[in-house]
């Protein structure tokens, strides 16, 4: 599996958007390559549940699946791997727990990527791109900032934050492996076109 | 190690009541024989830095140390065992993931208590006893129903919700290996001294 090419399209799931089933397999169908479930707040039953059923979908579509925060979760529905920001589990803890999962670290400058890649990160999350109102406290790094990560880390980095098909190109040329998207997809009236649409311009500028 | 044993007074933690470092320290200091961590919305970052420090202190003073719901938190700070109710993720799913952890299930019938243990719980919180304002939409079982519950089981079963210094004799005749207390301790003015006196009463009944 190579875990860059899988990175390209990542669509993050938000019930206060829309159900993650149904909004899940329509991104599927527009091409993501790459699901995370993010619920906040739900009984660890519930997260369970719906995760066993992405986790069954991601899997007919060939996409990785990533669960958000959760190392408990993700090892139970046996997810490709975990996402972790500043205020989750420590990376280094979760490796030790869950020596098979992919980790991904969610990092807001510089210095938080390399300290990421430095504690073992498969991947990083780097944002803001732009300020998003899924996100509003979120640091906003710009392209500049983005780019600066990318070119000083040896993993692969998916660019979040704010990102849609208008701005999806310039995003995509600071050298990224992929790009991340909430309500591009799941605030779209139809996820699937949405999705399709992205993933279109992701062929396009990474070929 | 006897489980059993170190059930006999097992202390659950309430921040609506008392921050949890502090006030696990002095039940300790008053003879608790486990402590369970129980945080409910709080960031996991949050949890495992409590968690370790409470996984220090009851190390000192040899107690069992539980986490509730949250079998990676449990696994990060090296718990003993998790307490799983319907609500959290399946018992058989948790002792997939997490192969050394006691497993407590928190049970409120007969056939819950029944069904847990044959899904290989290590022992049982049954409740609630009494009705309690910790839990106000808990079942109320009585005496009648744990007592049914102890003679059903072969695993330990610690009784759970109401118990205070004034009804603990009566629920550790039913033939419970132990009493769990939330408000009785940390609701106290002074949480060592309540904690002191549950333990005395504990001693006499149980020898």
């Amino acid at each position: 599996m190579n875990l860059r090419n899988k990175l390209k399209l990542y669509v993050i799931t938000d019930r206060r958007l829309k159900p993650e089933v149904e909004s899940v397999r329509e991104a599927l169908e527009g091409g993501a390559t790459a699901i995370q479930m993010r619920i906040k707040n739900a009984p660890t039953r519930e997260m369970y549940e719906i995760g066993k059923t992405l986790r069954q979908l991601t899997r007919e579509y060939d996409a990785l699946f990533f669960v958000d925060d959760r190392v408990d979760v993700a090892l139970a529905v046996d997810a490709d791997g975990v996402q972790l920001g500043p205020e989750d589990m420590p990376i280094e803890v979760a490796k030790e727990i869950a020596l098979n999962l992919i980790i991904g670290a969610s990092v807001y400058s510089l210095e938080e990527a390399l300290e990421a890649e430095k504690k073992g990160a498969d991947y990083l999350g780097a944002g803001s791109v732009f300020p998003t109102k899924t996100k509003e406290d979120a640091r906003v790094i710009g392209l500049e900032g983005l780019r600066k990560i990318v070119e000083s880390v040896k993993i692969p980095v998916v660019a979040i934050g704010g990102i849609n098909k208008d701005n999806a190109r310039e995003v995509l040329k600071t050298g990224v492996d992929g790009i991340a998207v909430i309500s591009a997809v799941m605030g779209a009236e139809d996820v699937r076109k949405a999705t399709e649409e992205l993933r279109k311009i992701v062929e396009e500028v990474l070929g």
